[in-house]
């Protein structure tokens, strides 16, 4: 017998060679029915795979990320079948599952492949999933593993980097694959499958390897959820922010400035400093102090702060000058900067804290082809500040920050958000700068906020910064994805490297503690984000246009002109279509353009001095004066964006 | 006899060999005791050379330039004659006049001078001024030069650069120096004279050459004039924007961030903001829309706009990236970037102009001896805009940029100015890009332009940029001193190069002209001026606290608060004093720091609801009510800050 403990904590006895599956179905039937994979003392193993010895078991059905995992990695096996049967002579090489389905990278030698070929694969997989086949784990010496592959220099690549012993292949109907395992039961239940897309990719990703085809593919239990994820896909695509980019005039790129570095035409720019405002104004209330600081900076600076050491080589490279020793770079960081403003006074403890805010354009290489959008960019800018206070103040200001971001989140319609605390990997202690004590009071300090703060968090160990520990906040957006957005970090580092120091109570000098914070995280991917989260529908406070004014006919313009007038000193912002063209189409024009008020003027209006107001997809409002009009306008606003 | 022009066009004949002062004194004598320099068919020469043509003749007195151009560079030969008789065996190297005052550079060899030396150098310069020594100039052959200063290396090089047949001495009293020329008629006039510094100085500016003293003087007709003149040196060291900068905490330098690299402190990134909404507010009623841009550009960009060909030898130098072949330059102009945003889009003759601005920073090197508080940096954020409009736009374009340079002006208090129109240099057609025709009309729009608005300018041959003539206005201090600010650029170049169009109602491209302005120029520069100008009393609406409130006790410190909190929400800015000191010391403190406004309160204020105001330096207001306060402050700010 086996003792078997499962996550509830609780152990039951097991005939020796029982497997998951034989737990799953002492657990119920219609559970075992939903299992697809498990795994054993932390490792992932088959449901099928006898258990031998006692330990934890997990079991994972479709709606854990592990049974996901076992689930794509399975139908990437299936994928390399169809393959191989439909394009003689191909080569395989890796096929892993992703966080959304799984590819494969294969060179198909003679044959090519396309978007026309997608059906006759996606059949040829459902055909031999219909089979219900097993997947069985066998071991080889790496002698015959080698014989196996003796025609496909890839696989033989990958078995001459492995130990013999340990290598693995798995078996289903007539296909093997080298394979470490992490299988659901059998291919029976792939019931739904889509090839998404075939693209070029390097054998190990090393572009002076061959050249290979990658094959995506996704695959379902259930035809259902295909369909819900294809049309989710749709919808991504249409609220895609480098379209609604395009489209709402925000953003472009230039070749000639170059790849990476957005440029904010004035709709996205006007977008931009409402937002800057909006923050501005929170950050006055809760005490920060706006400062400027350049965007170069000497190479001396970053290796005090540990960024040189640590980004340098991989990073745009030193600026130098023509006729001095000097040496500049792009500043990567603001925290450097803001240090040296620290460093220009001596504080005292009745200085702190000092709260330093900017929107500091920093400057990253990524390469390109890494960047994406506004998401992955070369240049952007940080909604950063950097909060200089004493130990003891630190719970607090901690907590400040908190309130803060989520009050950026209310204000922006980001409902739906969990907290991450990134603490130290305990097993790479040299990953980190700093002392351990201060590392402890750290990461004790942040998990003390979010628990007083009441947020929904997660401690992950390893995911730290190199220089302290931090909390992140992931929303979830309309479509159910994740983001990362906000970041508080708490450092006991740059104090010391920059030697900063206040003079205590006692007449001595003591060291700060450090915040770094962006609500936004970087005003860029932040409106990336928000463009998917609203597909342009922003709050109404944010909205370029609140209202259009429509009028009858072109005999209005004047009377149009006057209304415009009137809601820019009520701090509407609005604008005039006084085409010549039926109201009617001037109605359904703004409706598609989800201008969020129509004002339509005419004969009624003029005389009366009153417009007549219909709200985007909704209420019609009447004939009603400019002033109620602006009380609704301020009252619809007051809804997201209240006082901090 | 031979005919002599003068000035205001009048021909005179005189017998040959007439001299200038012989002309003067045929005008009056009054003005010929007057007369201290000449120039003779625009070449300067003495006022005792005989004249042998015809010819025209100009005659400086001490208000001209010219005319004290001519007393310092005498000056400098009795400084220099001073010094021989000082310290024996000193080697004289040159020594020019300069925009105030003149120096020698000076190889003392054993001996060194210092400060207290100042005195004897003065007293030596009167004593030998009182000898009424005329200066005279004499040709000598090169080999006879040479024998002259077979111990002088310096001299030496000189003369052995210079054509034998053009070598020329001038003598005065028993001293000689070589010269080309342009003295007062004798040394007696030379009344005042102070020895401002010395100062090292590589022989011809290089530093691979021997280390000379340079020895700064100044000199005047009379005792009066040289005491005036100290005075507003001591001024303008109280008012030299470095220190008030440190004093009002607005800006700081640190030598970790780099030289020539202001950080902006919270008072200093609060007063920019002030000016940049200030400025915003006007653009956009003025119909400019904001754009952001990066600060960076592929070289490419700048190879396209000629900046590279241009400056990219002497400029902080291409910034290579790890693992791609791309070259980035930091932005040393933002003008590539506007073209690029305009160029997003096909644009039609219904569209212009377009008015893209920018509060754009800009990086350019400056060697560090160069560089000096805010007025001379490596990085410096221009208040930038680029008007993209049809040729037939121009002149109404560029009339109304003129408008708005002269509203922020009259804003900011800077009365006193004059404006520059810079057109090519006829004699070095090579050194501008672009065809002639385009220079010509874009010429013309500026002179009409300022012609139109009344401004008082002038027309400089020479001094165009490379891309384009440009106006630029000058202002005055309040000490009289002249800077360079604000320019407005026309450039028909860009438009050719990133080859920018627009579909005309012809339904044809055509070629849109593009206007560069910067009102403030700089806000670095900006500020350091207006620091200067100001002694940091700004206009009321600029100041960073607009009003102090006193108390007369601790006990009124709720009061304060309630008084502080109702002076925000009415947009005035405002602090406590609420120390526990007595009301006395309060307000002698407040006076001081120049507050505008002290409001006093105690008993009787916090009873009635109201405020006791004093304004700085004047009027008491008694007790009023902050309604009333507000209008007042309101009040006085409409009479400075008017709307645009």
């Amino acid at each position: 017998m086996i003792q078997i403990t499962l996550p509830d904590g609780s152990v039951k006895p097991f005939e020796k060679n029982a497997t998951p599956m034989d737990v799953a179905k002492s657990i119920s039937e219609g559970f075992a029915r939903n299992v697809i994979s498990a795994s054993f003392n932390g490792t992932t193993i088959e449901t099928g795979t006898p258990l031998t010895t006692n330990g934890s078991l997990v079991l994972y059905t479709w709606n854990n990320d592990e049974g996901k995992k076992a689930f794509w990695h399975s139908s990437a096996h299936v994928l390399a079948q169809a393959l191989e049967e439909l394009y003689s002579g191909i080569k395989l090489t890796i096929g892993p599952a992703i966080e959304n389905g799984f590819y494969y990278d294969v060179d198909f030698g003679e044959h090519t492949v396309s978007e026309k070929d997608f059906k006759t694969i996606e059949d040829k997989i459902i055909e031999i999933a219909r089979g219900k086949h097993t997947f069985k784990m066998r071991a080889l010496s790496k002698k015959e593993a080698l014989s196996l592959y003796k025609d496909n220099p890839f696989k033989t690549e990958l078995i001459e980097n492995l130990e013999d012993g340990t290598i693995t292949f798995c078996d289903h109907s007539t296909f093997t694959d080298l394979c470490r395992g992490g299988h659901i039961p059998d291919t029976g239940i792939i019931k739904a499958v889509k090839i998404l897309s075939v693209a070029g990719a390097y054998w190990r990703g090393n572009e002076k390897n061959p050249q290979l085809t990658r094959v995506y593919g996704i695959s379902f239990p259930k035809q259902k959820e295909l369909t819900e994820y294809l049309n989710l896909l749709e919808e991504a695509k249409k609220r895609d922010h480098r379209k609604l980019g395009k489209e709402l005039e925000l953003f472009a790129f230039s070749k000639k400035v170059g790849q990476g570095l957005p440029l904010w035409l004035p709709k996205g720019a006007a977008l931009r400093e409402r937002l800057e405002d909006f923050l501005k104004k929170a950050q006055k209330k809760a005490g920060y102090e706006m400062v400027v600081t350049p965007h170069i900076g000497q190479k001396e600076l970053y290796v005090t702060s540990g960024h040189y050491a640590k980004y340098g080589a991989d990073s745009f490279q030193p600026i130098k000058t023509p006729k001095e020793d000097e040496e500049f770079l792009l500043k990567p960081m603001n925290c450097p900067h803001h240090c040296e403003i620290y460093n220009n006074s001596q504080w005292s403890y009745k200085d702190l804290p000092k709260r330093y805010a900017e929107f500091g354009t920093v400057y990253r290489y990524e390469q390109s082809g890494e960047l994406h959008g506004l998401t992955r960019v070369r240049g952007f800018t940080q909604d950063d500040a950097h909060l200089f206070c004493m130990p003891e103040q630190l719970d607090q200001e901690f907590k400040n920050v908190i309130d803060l971001v989520l009050y950026v989140f209310g204000s922006l319609g980001f409902e739906n958000f969990t907290a991450q605390v990134s603490v130290r990997d305990p097993e790479n202690p040299d990953k980190y700068i700093g002392d351990v004590e201060n590392w402890e009071k750290a990461e004790q300090a942040i998990i003390n906020a979010a628990k007083d703060k009441g947020l929904d968090f997660v401690i992950v160990e390893g995911e730290a910064a190199f220089y302290g520990p931090k909390l992140d906040f992931m929303v979830k957006d309309a479509l159910g994805r994740k983001w990362q957005l906000g970041t508080i970090q708490v450092d006991y580092n740059l104090p010391e490297r920059f030697d900063l120091t206040y003079k205590g109570s006692d007449n001595e000098l003591h060291r700060p503690v450090m915040i770094h914070r962006a609500p936004f995280g970087s005003i860029e991917r932040f409106i990336a984000i928000l463009l998917e989260h609203t597909a342009g529908n922003f709050p109404l406070w944010l909205m370029p246009k609140q209202a259009i004014i429509l009028s009858i006919s072109e005999k209005y313009e004047k009377y149009a002109e006057k209304v415009l007038n009137l809601l820019e000193n009520n701090e509407i912002r609005a604008l005039v279509d006084n085409r010549n063209e039926t109201i009617g189409k001037k109605i359904r024009e703004a409706e598609m353009q989800k201008y969020p008020y129509m004002i339509i003027i005419g004969d009624n209006e003029e005389s009366e001095n009153k417009i007549s107001v219909r709200q985007h997809g909704g209420e019609d409002l009447g004939l009603i004066s400019i002033e109620t009009f602006s009380e609704v306008i301020k009252s619809e606003i007051s809804k997201t964006l209240k006082a901090f």
